[in-house]
């Protein structure tokens, strides 16, 4: 795809942002592959293997994040945040065989991924690696391999390999629940709106990015489906900014973190149309009165009132889309701040695209 | 208790300091519950509710994530940090008919941790309150009630009840594998090197918060069990200090917030004699290489070379006995940096004891 005519490319981060506007054809090539996902989520529920363990680092731990809510709320199964460390450290000899396992990892090279899904699969478990290299370690490791179909991400920082994660674990909750075929249409009209959102999204990041460009320190709130936009853009911020950023549900924050809240302690609130909306409004309130700046993001973003800065995103066609929404201000906005710091996104000091460290 | 002969009582933060104090007679309280503890986690296997949904906010929720490492090493059951958004928000109606329900609120009056509990209940689970106050509405709506019996606790920011909820989680998986009797010894024994520990401890962290008077964000790095300290050390930070804390295991260290290290970013790593050790060393290296100032704790402390400040705790009888030690280097470093920072960790800005924020 190509940048704005208005814009010059930017002198760093140019693979991050061109990744970032390859998100609609990400999310279309994922979708090629729906009958793969309709075949291992019929397979799971045959099995019974109904506990749903997500592994991954990083981006594909943040995704992870939405697959307990896209599990819990379609199939209405029990999906957790399994710890790596209690079978690939500890070699805590849980019973699986109730469980599928979905190993996330773009390169699906992650050491102590392979090596917990390799034990799982011996303790019984359904194991499934969503991977963009179907010919990696862990696929071959794995009895099922899901496509994550984001092509070739070269940026250190995900954007389009976190979309088509999230994107990809509602597919196959979906599938599991029987909604498969209405889900996959919800993912290619959303990519629609996506596409029609980013030209003007872009300029606009840039402009609310630019007065932070001294900033150390964020919390990102969101809570619910959109906890995991939340801790990715937090993740963000940290990577390509340099920015403390933690992410918080609107609960967590009023429970200790609003102490530290100033004037120069902004706050990125994403806001929703759902049922934890008023939680997120009564935070943000909270947030105000301490005085500090809030950034209002979400297709609710409208409802947070005395936002210092607003970047709504539209209403997708079902609440459990938003999420491939509501993430995109925040990375374009960590793209600009990034830039207007004189960072690059493509290569955060200290980080390789596939991380080996265990 | 008393404080040391040499140090006049603090200006501020007098119910925090004599909270960390009264550590050890508060677990020796717990362990006046033991068949309590015994007869409950009997009545969970018996029911075959093996899954484990712990749910709390702040502290209570990062004590969960000792429960995850102590149900899954113990009796080697499932457990997870639920979702209090899917049942109490969403209204997702999950089977939880082999779940036991661990509710987790000292006041016991946490608005959306009562309704949660109430749903699950009707969903299927084993209901249990772990509550400071047994007469709370926490108490009344579930099916068992397991005293915390920390005592009152005053300051807002947590000590003892967070002790107590490590070494209650403890107790109860324990007992569910059949080990309780050896692990409430091993908590007794914890309690008195505790006592012996804490007079020297408390001038130590003094002396090693002063040069952080004004920091302003920090990571704090623990792995597996000691992920749980490092979450509630990064609490205390953030809430009696200020300081953009944020904790991350070894392994998430390494997977994009590296990038943030610089010189001003110290980190505060958990290094305990288990598995991970190795995989924590690693990380304190990458820390150093950075450039970053590391703070070394854990009874491994000595391991991580490099550490411009260390704050080692005793080996206690076993390794999940662990983190009742090492959280209080943390706990009395919050405090005294507080007090460097005139800051009253008694009373953080913004924050009361009981939480009805949902």
């Amino acid at each position: 795809m190509s940048s704005p005519d208005t814009e010059p490319p930017p002198a760093t981060g140019a693979d991050f942002l061109a990744e970032i506007r390859q998100q609609p054809q990400a999310l279309r090539a994922l979708l090629e592959h729906e009958r793969d996902y309709a075949r291992v989520a019929t397979t799971a529920r045959e099995r019974r293997a109904t506990t749903v363990r997500m592994v991954g680092h990083g981006s594909s731990d943040n995704a992870s994040s939405y697959g307990v809510y896209a599990f819990g709320l379609l199939p209405r199964w029990t999906a957790l945040r399994d710890s790596i460390t209690l079978t690939a450290y500890y070699h805590a000899q849980l019973d699986m065989s109730g469980s599928t396992v979905i190993a996330l990892s773009q390169s699906g090279r992650t050491p102590d991924v392979i090596d917990y899904l390799t034990r799982a699969r011996s303790a019984g478990a359904y194991t499934v690696a969503l991977t963009n290299d179907i010919s990696s370690d862990l696929a071959a490791e794995a009895e099922e391999v899901l496509p994550l179909a984001a092509g070739p991400e070269r940026a250190v920082a995900a954007s389009k390999t976190y979309l088509n994660q999230i994107a990809a674990l509602g597919l196959f909750a979906a599938y599991a629940a029987g909604e498969g075929r209405a889900f996959g249409t919800g993912i290619r009209e959303t990519a629609d709106l996506l596409e029609r959102l980013l030209p003007k999204l872009e300029p606009h990041a840039r402009s609310v990015a630019l007065p932070f460009a001294s900033v150390g320190r964020m919390f990102v709130v969101g809570r619910g489906i959109e906890f995991a936009t939340a801790r990715e853009i937090a993740l963000k911020l940290l990577e390509t900014c340099r920015v403390a950023a933690e992410p918080l549900t609107a609960t967590a924050l009023q429970h200790g973190p609003v102490a530290a809240l100033d004037p120069l302690f902004p706050v990125w609130t994403i806001a929703s149309e759902d049922e934890t909306l008023p939680a997120v409004v009564e935070a943000a309130e909270r947030v105000r009165a301490a005085g500090a700046t809030l950034v209002a993001s979400g297709d609710a973003a409208a409802s947070l009132t005395g936002a210092a800065y607003s970047l709504p995103v539209p209403k997708p066609p079902a609440p459990l889309l938003s999420p491939l929404l509501s993430v995109v201000p925040g990375q374009l906005f960590a793209a600009e701040l990034a830039r207007a710091r004189g960072l690059d996104p493509d290569h955060p000091v200290g980080l390789s695209k596939v991380t080996l460290a265990r």
